[in-house]
C-alpha cells in the first residue's frame, strides 16, 4: 500500500529537501525518450503526478509507453526537466509489466478516444477532471451533513415516472415491467414526513434522444425535500450549496484547475444571494433581443410568454453573468404536475430553474410541490396521466399532507461549469449516452 | 425551514430549561387518545421525536392519526407524559391537513407494511433504522476520505456481466440490450491506473430468484481497489472500514439502538485485528461438528474441501463470535474468474469474505485479482465466458498491468447486523426484491 514508506509519490519527491536523496517511486512510462545513452521517462505515479526519470538506455530498452515500472534513484534538480524542474537519476529499474503497443497516441479522434475510454482515463485531462468531480460530490454532500439534513436512499428500479414517459428507460424485472428511475424526488417526498429535511445523491436516468453536449443518459444527482418550505427557502438552499461546493472545490482542486486552463477568476465570485429573475422578466428580455424560437414544422417566431426556455435562451440569459441566476415561476404548463400553482398568480409555478452563468445552463431546478389531493389529482388528469398510478404518492397528501418543497441538481452539469468542459462526456469516467454504452 | 427560531423539534423542547416557557412545535399526530375534557396527542416532530401534547378536546375534536399540525403551548413536567416526562399544555392549535382513516393500525401484517411502505416509514422502528442507515453511509464515505481514497463513479448501465448471468436485469438501452451493474469493480479496476486507490457508492443489482431475509434486488455497494496490494493489504483495509463505521455508528445513534433493543456490547469490541481462518480449516471445523450440505438432487452429505460456505455453515462458523470472520484462500473453483490464483497453493484464491459474527453471514468479499493476461484469458474460457466481451477489461492486463486488489462491502447487510435486523428488508427505505418493486 502506498503507506509503506518506501514508495513516494511524484508531488512528495518533488520537494527541495530531497535533493540529492535516494527515493522510490512506481507508476506507469507516460512519456519516453531513448536517447544513445540515457533514457528519459515521464512517470506517472498512481494519483496522476509525473516526474522524469533518467535511466541508462541500455536498463530502459525495453520500456514501452504505459509499462508498469518502479524506479529507485536520487533526487536532483534541473531546470530542464518538465513539470517542476526535479528528476530522479535512476539507478534501479523494476518492470512490472511491459505495455503492448499502446492503441492512443498523441492525437486522436474523441470518438477513439471515448472507445477506449478505460485507457484514455490515464490521460493527464481525465485525471484533472475526475478529481473535480471527486471534490464536487464530496463538498455536494458535506454542505447537506453540516446543515443538519438527513441522507437517505431511494431505488433506482420504479414503476412509475417523474418527468414524463418519453425519456424511461425499460426492464425486465423478474416477472413484471418496470423502468430505471428518472429523480427520487417522489420518494424524497415520501420520506419528509419522518425524516424531515433529506438529500440523496443516486444516479438518474433519461432515455433523452438528443445528442447534445450537456445530455447523459445516466448522471449523478443530488436531490433534497423538505417539509414547510417556501420557493425562497428553497433557493437560498440552492445557491447556499452551489457556493460552498464552488468555493471548495477551486481551493482543493486549484492545480487541476490550472492544467485545464481554467481561469477561476469568476468562480471565485459566486457567493448568495444569486439573481432572481422572474420568468415574465426573462421573456421580455428575450424579445427585447429579437429571440426567436423554431417550432416543431421548423418555422421561426419572436419568443413570447408560454414558451419553455431553451439552451439557447438560457445562453442569452446568462452570457454576461458571473453568477448563476434564477429564473423563477415558469408558467405551470411547462412544468410536472407536481408543480405547485401561485395561489397569487394563478398559471403560474412556484418554481425556479437555476441557470450557469457563462451559457452552461440549467443546473437546478426546484420549488414547492403541490400539496393539496385535488389539485394535484387534476394537474395528473391535464397532463393525461393515471392517478392510479401514482396512489402511493397521493397518500403523502391524504394523510398529513405538509406544505414542501425541494431541487434536484446535476452533478455533472455543475462539474462541466467548474471545469468549463466543452462536452459533459467528459465530466464522468464512463460516460451513457445515446450512441455510447461500452466501455 | 428548520432555522426559523420559532419552531422547535420534540428532543430540543424536552429539556428543564423550557419548563414553564412557551414553545411551537410541528407535526403529525403520532398517537392520540381524547377524553371528556382534554386530548392527549403524541406529536411526531420531522425528525421522528415525540413529546406530547396536552389541548383542550374542543380544540382537538377534528384530528385523526398523522394529521399535521402545529401546537404552541407551555412546556411543563409531568412523569406521567410518555417518552420522557415533558408535555406541551397546547393554548394554539394551527392544523395543516385532516388525515383521511389512517390505513395502518397497531398491529399489522409484514406484507400490509411493505404495501405501505410510503407510510410505514412513519413508524419509529423504521425512523431509527434510517437513522442508522445514514450514518453507516456516512462513515463508510468518511473513513475512506479521511485515508485519502480518491471517490470515482462507475457506470450503472453495463454491457457485461461481472458476477455470472443468470443474476442479471436486462434493458432495452435504445437500439441495443444492455444490463443493470453488478459490481462496480471491473471499473474500478480501470481507474487505479491514474487514480490509485479509488472507491465508490452506488447501487449494485442482482436479480436473485431467492426469497431470503438477506437478498435485495438492489442494495448499496460500497466498493474499493488500489494497485499494488495483497491480500493481507485488503483485510487491513476492511477491518479498519468495519471498526470505524461501527464505533462511529453505536456513538451517533445510540439512542435509535436503544429503541430496537440491539444490546450494542458486542459491536462495541469490533477493532482490528479479526481472526483469519483458512478456508480448509473453516470445512474442518464444520466436518468436526457433523455439517451437511443438501446436493441438488435433495441428497444429504457431509461439506468437503471444495464446497462454497453456504449461510448455514457462515452461521455456525460464526455463531460465538463478537467480532467478524474472515475466512481467507478459497477454492478458485467457488470463486469468479477475476480472483487470482496463489502461486504457492495451485487452487486456491488470494481471495477472502467477511463473516459477520452471530450468523449474520458475508458482508465483505475480497482479495488480490489477477492480473495477468494469459492467466485472466483462460480462467474466462473455463468458466464459460467469452473473452472477446471483455476486451476493453483484458486491456488492463495488456498495458501496464500490476498486481492490484479490492473488495466490496454490502452496506444492507452491514446495516442490518448493526441493527440486529431479522429481515434485511429494514434496513432500505424501499426495498426491491424479487416480489416487489412498488411502492
Ligand atoms: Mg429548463
Ligand atoms: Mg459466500
Amino acid at each position: 500500500m502506498h503507506d509503506t514508506a518506501a514508495i513516494m509519490r511524484a508531488s512528495e519527491v518533488k520537494n527541495a529537501s530531497f535533493i540529492g536523496k535516494e527515493v522510490t517511486i512506481r507508476g506507469w512510462v507516460h512519456r519516453l525518450r531513448k536517447q544513445k545513452e540515457n533514457s528519459f521517462i515521464l512517470l506517472r505515479d498512481d494519483r496522476g503526478g509525473v516526474i522524469q526519470c533518467v535511466l541508462p538506455t541500455d536498463k530502459a530498452a525495453g520500456l514501452t509507453i504505459e509499462s508498469s515500472v518502479q524506479v529507485t534513484g536520487i533526487v536532483s534538480q534541473d531546470p530542464r526537466a518538465p513539470e517542476g524542474g526535479f528528476e530522479i537519476k535512476g539507478k534501479e529499474l523494476k518492470i512490472f509489466n511491459i505495455a503492448a503497443e499502446y492503441p492512443i497516441g498523441e492525437y486522436q479522434s474523441d470518438e477513439l478516444l471515448l472507445d477506449k475510454r478505460h485507457l484514455a482515463l490515464r490521460t493527464r485531462k481525465m485525471i484533472a477532471m475526475a478529481k473535480v468531480r471527486a471534490s464536487v460530490l464530496h463538498y455536494g454532500r458535506r454542505w447537506f451533513v453540516e446543515n443538519g439534513w438527513m441522507e437517505v436512499t431511494a431505488p433506482t428500479i420504479v414503476k412509475g415516472a417523474v418527468e414524463g414517459g418519453s425519456t424511461l428507460f425499460k426492464l425486465r424485472y423478474f416477472d413484471q415491467d418496470a423502468y430505471l428511475s428518472q429523480s427520487a424526488q417522489l420518494y424524497l417526498e415520501a420520506m419528509i414526513f419522518s425524516l424531515g429535511p433529506v438529500w440523496s445523491l443516486t444516479p438518474s436516468f433519461r432515455a433523452e434522444k438528443s445528442r447534445t453536449v450537456r445530455h447523459l443518459a445516466e448522471f449523478s444527482h443530488l436531490e433534497a425535500e423538505a417539509p414547510w418550505v417556501t420557493l425562497e427557502d428553497i433557493l437560498k438552499v440552492e445557491e447556499q450549496l452551489v457556493s460552498y461546493v464552488i468555493q471548495n472545490t477551486i481551493k482543493e482542486r486549484a492545480e487541476e484547475l490550472e492544467f485545464l486552463k481554467r481561469d477561476v477568476s469568476g468562480l471565485k465570485k459566486v457567493e448568495p444571494p444569486f439573481e432572481r429573475v422572474p420568468y415574465g422578466r426573462a421573456i421580455e428580455i428575450l424579445r427585447s433581443k429579437g429571440f426567436q424560437v423554431t417550432e416543431d414544422d421548423g418555422t421561426k417566431r419572436e419568443i413570447q410568454f408560454g414558451d419553455d426556455l431553451s439552451i439557447d435562451s438560457e445562453r442569452e440569459l446568462t452570457k454576461d453573468a458571473d453568477k448563476p441566476v434564477f429564473v423563477v415561476g415558469y408558467p405551470i404548463a411547462v412544468k410536472p404536475f407536481y408543480v405547485k400553482e401561485d395561489p397569487e398568480h394563478p398559471g403560474i409555478g412556484l418554481t425556479a430553474d437555476m441557470l450557469a452563468p457563462r451559457g452552461f445552463g440549467e443546473i437546478t431546478s426546484g420549488g414547492q410541490r403541490e400539496d393539496s389531493i385535488d389539485s394535484i389529482t387534476s394537474r395528473m388528469v391535464k397532463e393525461g396521466l393515471k392517478p392510479e398510478a401514482y396512489e402511493w404518492y397521493l397518500d403523502l397528501r391524504r394523510y398529513g399532507s405538509v406544505p414542501h418543497g425541494g431541487f434536484g441538481l446535476g452533478i455533472e452539469r455543475l462539474v462541466r461549469w467548474i471545469t468549463n468542459a466543452e462536452d459533459i462526456k467528459d465530466t464522468v469516467l464512463f460516460p451513457r449516452t445515446m450512441s455510447r454504452v461500452e466501455p
